[in-house]
C-alpha cells in the first residue's frame, strides 16, 4: 500500500477480463453499450447491511461509524485519561453557520470528543483571526480545527485555510494533504470527510470497486476531485465530467459506480443510469416546498425515484451522504487524537516551526499510510 | 483561473451540447458508439504547424520551445547578468544514468542555462547525499535541483526526494506541488515535465481539449495522474484507465485524446482507436531488434503503423514525448530561475528555515498561477 518510488511501468495482468455475469438486479432498459455489467451489489444481504429496498442507509452508517468511534474514545479516556478535541471559528451570526456548529458540536458529545469554539464578530481582522487559529494549532488539548466558511469578504480564506495546521486539518482540503491523498504510494494525513463518507457507504456494503466503471459528476476540490482519486487508488476505471462536457447522459450511463456532485438540482434522470448501478448523491438542494414548514425540502443531484426503479443501490437525499459527512469529521477528529494521545505521529503542531515541512512528510509516510490503511481495510471487511 | 476558495456548486450550461460535426479524417471503421466526433484537428494547416501526414512532429515543437527558451535566458543575462542554473545529482556509475546526465548538460548548454552536477560513488550515505541537495538547495546559482533515479538500495529515495526544495522541484514531484495541480484555483510551482510536454504538443497544434473526452491509460505519479489533472483543467472529461480496467479497448475507443502511459509494448492497437482521435504515446519500450547496432529499438505503447491509419494525429516513438520532457525541464529550469532572478518569488529556498510552508504557499499562489498561466496561455495562441 505505501511503496514510494515512483514508477512507470505497471502490471497489466487482465485488462480485457470479464465480470461474473451476474444477473442484475432490474432488466435493461436502454441500449447502454460496452463496459460489462457484473452485479458490484452481492446478492447475499448479510453483505448489504445497510441496503434496503436498493436505498443505502447512510444514517445507519454514520450511526455505526459513531459507535465505533465512541468506543475508541473511551478506550483512549480509560487508558490515557485523555480525550481528542475538535475546535470550530466562526465569524459572525449567519443562522446557518451557527446551526452547523451546533449540530457538530452534538455530534462531538456523543461520542464523547471535546468540542471547542470561538465565535468572533464578522468585525475581526484577519490578523486576529489568524491568531486563534494559531492559537488551536498549538493547544493539545485540540486535534481538528475547522473554520467555517465564508468568511467576510475582507479576510482570505485562503490564508486563513492555509494556517490550519496540517496535522490538524479534518477537513483535509491542504494542497499538501490534497497532493499524498492524489499520488499512488503516498496517504494523506485526512481524507476529505464528504468524499470519505461516500466510500464507507460503498466499502461498508461490500460493493465491488476495482475493476467498476465509475463516474464521478463535478469536480470539485471538496467532493469530485478527492472522491475521484479515493475511487482510482481503489481500483475502478474513474471518469470525471464536469459543466463542459460533451453528452453527459451516454457517459454516465456506462458507470457501473455513479458518485453525483454536481450541486444541481436531479440532474441524473432514470435514464441516465445503467441498470444495475450504484448511486451516491451527495446533492442537497433546496427547493421550493410550501408543504414544508420551512418552505422548502432538500434534493439531491439525482431523480431518487427514477433511479431507485433501475439502480441496484441509490443513497436518499437527506439521509445518505449527509450523516457520512459529520460522522467521518468525527472519524477524523479520533485519528488525529490516537496520533498525538498514542504517541504514534509528530504531537507538535505549529506550522511555523523550522522543519516542519519534514516532520510532516515523515509523519504521513509513516503514520497515515498504516492507520488510514488500517481503517479502509477494515471498513471493507464488515 | 485563482480563485481560492472552494465551492461545490458549477454551473451546468451546455453539457449536452453537440461538436461541430466536421468530417473526420479517416473513414469509420469500427462500430465506436457514444461520444461526438467533431474534428479536434483542424483542416488549416497554419494552425497545426508541427503536424505533417498525422504525425506530430515533437522534436519540432520541442526545439521551438527550447528555441523561444534560449531568447528568454538570454534576455536574463543581458538585463540581470544571471542565467538560471540547473544542478544534477548522480549515485552510482549506471551507464544509462550518465548517458542521460550528458544529455541533459548539452541541452542546457543550447539554451544557455548553467549546469552543475556532484557525481557521487554508490556507497555515500544517505546523509552525505542530503547535504548535497540541501547545498543546492541554498546555492543562488541553482534553480533547478534533478537527482537521478534509481538511488541504491540503501538510500530512502522518497526522503532524498523530499529534501529537495518545493522552489527548485523542477521535476514538479513533490506532493504539495501535486495537490496544488491537481486542485481547482491552485497552479503548482511546475508542471511536471512529460505530462507538461504532452499538453505542448496538444496546444501547440491546436488540439481542442474542452469537451473532448480523453483517456489517460495508466496512473503513475509522474505521467498518468498528472497528465489525467492537466486534461481535466482544460476541461476535457477525463478517464483513467489502468491494470485493473475491464475491457479497456472500449474505453479506448470512446477517446477523442488517448494519452498512453502504460509502459508496455504497442498495447493500444489501431482497433482501440476512433477515428479521427489524437493519440499521444507516452510509452518508450526497447524491443529486441537485430537489425540495430544496439540490438534493440525503442517502440511505444502504441501500435504506430496501425494508429496513422485511423488518428487524425499521432506521435512517434521515438521523437514525440521524448523530447518534449527535456524541452519542459528546460522550461521548468527557466520559470525557476525568473523567479528568483526577476524577484517575482522569494528567492530564498532552504525547506528547513521557519516560515518554509507560509512562503512556499503564497509564492505559489501569487507567483505562480501569474507565471504558468501566461506560460499555457502563450502556448495555447501559437
Amino acid at each position: 500500500m505505501s511503496s514510494s518510488s515512483p514508477s512507470r511501468t505497471h502490471s497489466w495482468a487482465s485488462f480485457d477480463g470479464e465480470g461474473s455475469g451476474a444477473p442484475s438486479p432490474a432488466p435493461m432498459s436502454s441500449g447502454g453499450s460496452g463496459g460489462s455489467s457484473s452485479s458490484l451489489v452481492s446478492s447475499d444481504a448479510s453483505l448489504t447491511p445497510f441496503i434496503k429496498d436498493r436505498v443505502i442507509d447512510g444514517k445507519a452508517v454514520a450511526k455505526t461509524i459513531q459507535g465505533e468511534i465512541a468506543s475508541e474514545v473511551s478506550r483512549l479516556k480509560d487508558r490515557y485519561g485523555r480525550v481528542p478535541g475538535l475546535a470550530v471559528v466562526i465569524v459572525g451570526a449567519r443562522k446557518d453557520s451557527q446551526t452547523y456548529v451546533r449540530m457538530k458540536k452534538k455530534a462531538c458529545a456523543d461520542v464523547g470528543i471535546a468540542s471547542f469554539e470561538k465565535c468572533l464578530p464578522d468585525t475581526v481582522s484577519q490578523e486576529e483571526l489568524l491568531k486563534f487559529v494559531r492559537d488551536f494549532n498549538s493547544d493539545k488539548s485540540v486535534h481538528g480545527i475547522l473554520v467555517q466558511l465564508p468568511l467576510p469578504k475582507h479576510i482570505d480564506e485562503s490564508a486563513v485555510l492555509a494556517e490550519i495546521s496540517i496535522e490538524k486539518d479534518v477537513d483535509g482540503f491542504h494542497p499538501l494533504n490534497i497532493g499524498r491523498l492524489c499520488m499512488k504510494g503516498r496517504e494523506p494525513l485526512f481524507i476529505p470527510c464528504t468524499p470519505f463518507g461516500c466510500m464507507q457507504l460503498l466499502e461498508r456494503n461490500n460493493i465491488k470497486i476495482k475493476g467498476a466503471n465509475a463516474v464521478v459528476v463535478g469536480r470539485s476540490n471538496i467532493v469530485g476531485l478527492p472522491a475521484a482519486m479515493l475511487l482510482l487508488k481503489r481500483d475502478a476505471s474513474v471518469t470525471i465530467v464536469h459543466s463542459a462536457t460533451q453528452d453527459m447522459a451516454s457517459i454516465v450511463r456506462r458507470a457501473d459506480i455513479v458518485i453525483a456532485a454536481a450541486g444541481k438540482t436531479e440532474l441524473i434522470k432514470k435514464e441516465w443510469l445503467k441498470p444495475g448501478c450504484v448511486v451516491i448523491d451527495v446533492g442537497t438542494n433546496g427547493v421550493e416546498d410550501k408543504t414544508k414548514k420551512t418552505g422548502y425540502r432538500l434534493v439531491g443531484d439525482v431523480d431518487f425515484a427514477g433511479a431507485k426503479q433501475v439502480a441496484a443501490a441509490v443513497t436518499p437525499v437527506p439521509g445518505g451522504v449527509g450523516p457520512m459527512t459529520i460522522a467521518m469529521l468525527l472519524q477524523n477528529t479520533l485519528e488525529g487524537g490516537k496520533r498525538d494521545i498514542e504517541g504514534t505521529g509528530s504531537s507538535s503542531s505549529s506550522s511555523s516551526q523550522p522543519g516542519w515541512k519534514k516532520r510532516a512528510i515523515s509523519l504521513a509516510r509513516t503514520v497515515a499510510a498504516a492507520a488510514v490503511g488500517a481503517w479502509l481495510a477494515g471498513g471493507r471487511g464488515k
